[in-house]
């Protein structure tokens, strides 16, 4: 999927075809707030007025390449991790031990397609430090890249674990929902305070 | 630019290019979260279960199209928008006339490149009600997607903005200045209060 042209996958989102969808949309938007962090240090490495944080940013810039990577496959990831649930979906139930085998294959699909998103959410939260980072002491004059990065991100997190959330209503181990949910709430309060604290360092 | 493969717009993005940059960007999660938008309205149209708002989500679904087309194109316009200032920037100044208009010239540059993202952001703030309408009307099993198309137009809709304030910091027509950051501060404001309100509607 990352290497259809940008104009055909808005369309294909848009297409009545389930994916990609919001959690594909999830990892672009991360891959895509990576970028911008990346961008903002590329921007400071070598100029001699940010030279005492030139270390800091090639770090940055390494990291959050690594990060980009690992998001752009994560569009596709997103899209095919409820192919389990849907192999399930097809499989015959009209006898109670087939009932039972389709059941067992959809609840252990749809664990899948939980934990899926879940990860791409933790792959996008790892953002917001360098995020963070080239905010405060990257080239100023793109400091606003920085901010958006750091917007993307945010929004990259939330909605991946949107995904997750839909998934879990459907999921009947309760100590599997209640621990995953534990954890998603966890995520969702830290990258909303994170994205206030960046965003609050805006000079403009 | 919208004909790029993601994975190259995502590379050309972390480059020390200057565009496309942030701005660029917002346009980016505009045209996804209207994609979104007109997903979930698609996946509504000519179900029984919504016949009742049939109607409705033809018209979420148009509308949601145009807005995509709209803000594909703003990826290529907003990199576009700094061109003014880039040539006026090299422009000689060896006399005080030749500063003169090399500061006339930038200063109307400065003006677009404030303007255009300003009509970005008013584009992708146009996607918010088609938003809100698929949470409320559309498919149950996707309204996960709206709430993401919410997000991707409030990070759009503030991302862009952030483009015009940096660009309103450098020019000198008070007047303009004033009556601009007061439009900006207004939409940045109802952006917020719309996602929030869209937010609360999540079944998760």
């Amino acid at each position: 999927m990352k290497n259809m042209k940008v104009v055909d996958f808005a369309a294909q989102t848009a297409s009545a075809e389930p994916v990609p969808g919001g959690g594909s949309i999830a990892a672009v938007s991360g891959a895509l707030g990576a970028a911008l962090a990346e961008m903002v240090a590329n921007l400071t490495i070598g100029k001699k007025k940010y030279v005492e944080v030139e270390c800091d940013m090639k770090a940055v810039s390494k990291k959050a390449a690594e990060l980009r990577d690992r998001l752009l496959d994560d569009i596709q990831r997103d899209s095919d991790s409820f192919n389990d649930v849907m192999i399930a979906m097809k499989l015959p139930k009209n006898t109670d031990e087939e009932k039972k085998l389709r059941t067992e294959k959809m609840q252990a699909g749809l664990k899948i397609a939980a934990t899926v998103p879940y990860e791409i959410a933790c792959d996008a939260f790892e953002i917001m430090p360098l995020a963070e980072e080239v905010v405060n002491e990257g080239n100023k004059s793109a400091v606003t890249d920085g901010l958006v990065s750091a917007m993307m991100s945010r929004t990259a997190v939330l909605s991946a674990l949107l995904n997750t959330k839909i998934n879990l209503a459907s999921i009947k181990d309760e100590d599997f929902v209640s621990r995953l949910n534990k954890k998603v709430k966890e995520l969702e309060n830290k990258v909303k305070e994170y994205e206030e604290k960046i965003l609050n360092k805006s000079p403009y």
